[in-house]
């Protein structure tokens, strides 16, 4: 019996109109990222393990997908010393079957292409990449095991007008969309003079966890935990006023300046929290001039890829469907370091392909026409037509039409069902009549109109099919 | 010390330059593909190795790669019981931890997707699909282990005009590429009813081989080689008026005919031939009626993937640059079938992309100006000026203009050094005093010519940009 046929679970099919769709969003992101001089780039699907392994912790280690050897790759180990009392040194051999896996994220493997071709590339280098990613992650309702990352990222340059061309990519790429969103904006060296002046400089990832959660649990709570995580009273003191922070984004950085410069209740000053407000106020400078449509903001809590990003942090939301972050990103100092190019800044964003779907989906933002490329059906009520039609149906497709001939000569009822599923607009009935009078008719299938033209009246049925 | 970066041997990475050639192949091809109706789906990397396997032959099955089950895959296996005399059993093992493999071609997970989603797919289904694929090939000199495949496929029609349209799509395709082509027609068919005709009917195989070596070894070496393979004096006799076959595509579709018919020594009629021979002439009759500007002709020796092909046969070769098929296909009834879907015959075609970019490259026919993406660069001499130049760029990156500001101020001549690098045409000069004055030089840096305009005159720039 014929097996039954499967895919593997996390992973997904996509049908024509999903592609559609799909192809929607990546086209869009793609020529948006092209017109602030993004060159796109493609990496291989796997990668020698060696590249990839230590990149995304132990948790990120174990959610490789690895390709065992080719040939005989257990010949070539000594598969006995792997066996242990009871069991087997799974990890042990693992390795020692595995060179490659399959790629994690587009950032690794643009970090060991930036320092393989380091001596190809002109700095500062603007490149996107849009491929997929896998992950052997428990699958869930809107996590798999094989997605699309969207990334952009421009390295060799400290320019904050780097940061801002990302959020002016943001902000295009969305009103495109029609999704309204706030783009958060946080920066790494502030969070790290918060600690600092707190007298707390190794405590960034536990104050910044607790701020995040002062809309949800509160003034108290918040400063109850700072307190748990071994903090002082006096560091609390010190960061309270982070908490009540409030007004304009002039005033609540010209308040922050204040506080990171002696100000603050331990009167220490932080030289890194400074340098992470001038960068702020720079961009913040940058984004004023620049006019975004979308909404923009300073949020302290954004803690998102804290022990990787040096300085500014993105995080965008969608803010009329309820979902995770849209798109995200930030400034990593140190990203080309593990390869060997160490002194190399770059800042990068990452569209989330997937949740974006959602959204347009469930704002009912795809634009109307995306299900069908196919305009116009030739019906095939008679074979001996088809030496008529054809030329004719070639000619619309030099002018850009798509168009169908179907290819079975039979019922009309079973041809006009096909284009109607297939979503297809117009549809064009001819037989020998219409053949020997040099002629085709047309009839728009949403309106009814018909008409007939002169078979070589290409711009009039261009214009009807327009 | 840092790894010294590098990927898997066989795989590649693509930098700007190329990508921007390899899309322009893509996007040709896929453009083509949709005027035709086709529609894209994409479907997983990894797929069952129990869709995978047994469909490639024992030779394919063994260039598999293959993922090994994530977890601890061993501690699932009793890794003992694969222990032999002096070694292991290393396919046997392979097998109990490997469950998942990544895709070979994407004809197999074509069928596995047709199977699967029937029930929601409009047949006749015209699909193109174009994803990397990946074989554990030895790798060697334009031979890789990930390769793009862009395949286009109809199932569920056995109408010729099917066939047509795929002639049609390589003749538009390799016409808008600049590259004359030689597109080879065969049918599988018609190379059965030979071997019945001469009494022979399982020897299609070793005759169509024999056939293939005429041009190379001459007619008595081919009739030599016949006899090799078994066949009798008179089988040979029964062939021979085909290997000196002439005259038009009309005159070889009668000579064939009449051989087919019982008028050849052995006196034999074959059907199937006939069956052949009435394709192969509906086809011509259609391929006549569209006037197809790329060379076609009949070819009997071509016996691509004669064991798969049920009808047509396809390949191209590039008549002006020697390397190997660029372009190949045919007709397929049983597909489906081994996922228990008979029935359902297609036609499909694959373009081979890395040898595509090998003649364009070689024939020098990719378009001009491919290379860089940014047409203009606005230099960076003083960063006061950047809140004044962001929203100009803004303005024509709206209009669709690629532009970059440089992101750090600095010295011109590492600026035009970046522009010449990446092959911008045009760049823009501005300090304070263009600034104060509201205006924006632009010079073309292949013709020197300079120009100041107004910095809102949108209209008048574009025209010097264009």
């Amino acid at each position: 019996m014929a097996q039954k046929p499967s895919i593997p679970k996390g992973t997904r099919d996509f049908g024509t109109q999903e592609m559609a769709e799909r192809n929607y969003i990546f086209d869009t992101i793609r020529s948006v990222y092209r017109t602030y001089g993004y060159a796109q780039i493609e990496t291989p699907a796997m990668e020698n393990l060696s590249t990839l392994l230590g990149k995304y912790g132990d948790e990120g280690d174990k959610l490789l997908f690895r390709i065992i050897n080719s040939g005989e790759p257990f010949s070539k180990v000594d598969v006995p010393s792997f066996l242990q009392e009871g069991g087997v040194d799974d990890a042990g051999l693992v390795k020692a079957v595995c060179e490659k896996g399959l790629r994690y994220d587009l950032t690794v493997p643009f970090a060991r292409y930036v320092v393989q071709h380091q001596n190809e590339i002109s700095f500062p280098f603007r490149r996107f990449q849009i491929q997929p990613v896998w992950r052997a992650d428990r699958p869930q309702k809107g996590r798999y095991r094989e997605f699309y990352q969207c990334d952009a990222d421009v390295i060799g340059s400290k320019s904050q007008l780097n940061e801002l061309e990302l959020v002016q990519i943001v902000d295009t790429v969305f009103t495109i969309f029609g999704i309204r969103v706030l783009i958060k904006i946080n920066n790494r060296k502030v969070l790290t003079g918060f600690a600092e002046i707190a007298g707390f400089p190794d405590k960034v990832v536990d104050i910044t966890v607790a701020i995040d959660k002062l809309d949800k649990i509160g003034l108290d709570a918040v400063k109850e935990e700072m307190l748990g995580k071994g903090l002082t009273a006096e560091a609390v003191a010190v960061i309270e006023p982070i908490l009540l922070l409030s007004g304009s984004t002039a005033e609540k950085l010209a308040t922050m300046r204040s506080l990171m410069s002696g100000h603050s209740a331990s009167g220490i000053v932080s030289e890194t929290g400074l340098k992470g407000l001038d960068e702020l106020e720079e961009l913040f400078g940058y984004i004023d001039a620049a006019g975004i449509s979308q909404a923009v903001e300073i949020d302290l809590s954004l803690a998102r890829g804290l022990n990787y990003y040096t300085g500014a942090i993105f995080e965008v939301k969608a803010l009329d469907f309820a979902i995770g972050s849209i798109c995200g990103g930030g400034r990593y100092d140190n990203l080309t370091g593990i390869f060997g190019l160490p002194d190399m800044s770059g800042v990068g964003i990452s569209f989330g392909a997937d949740r974006i779907y959602d959204v347009l989906k469930g704002l009912d933002k795809f634009p109307a026409g995306l299900r069908s490329s196919t305009r116009l059906l030739f019906a095939n009520m008679d074979a001996s037509v088809l030496p008529y039609l054809i030329p004719i149906a070639r000619r619309l497709r030099d002018e850009g039409i798509a168009c169908e001939i179907y290819p079975d000569a039979g019922k009309l009822k079973k041809q006009f069902d096909y284009a109607d599923r297939k979503s297809i607009p117009f549809i064009s009935i001819n037989g020998t009549d219409e053949a020997a009078a040099g002629v085709i008719g047309i009839k728009n299938l949403s309106t009814g109109e018909q008409c007939q033209f002169a078979k070589d009246a290409v711009s009039e049925i261009l214009a009807f099919l327009s």
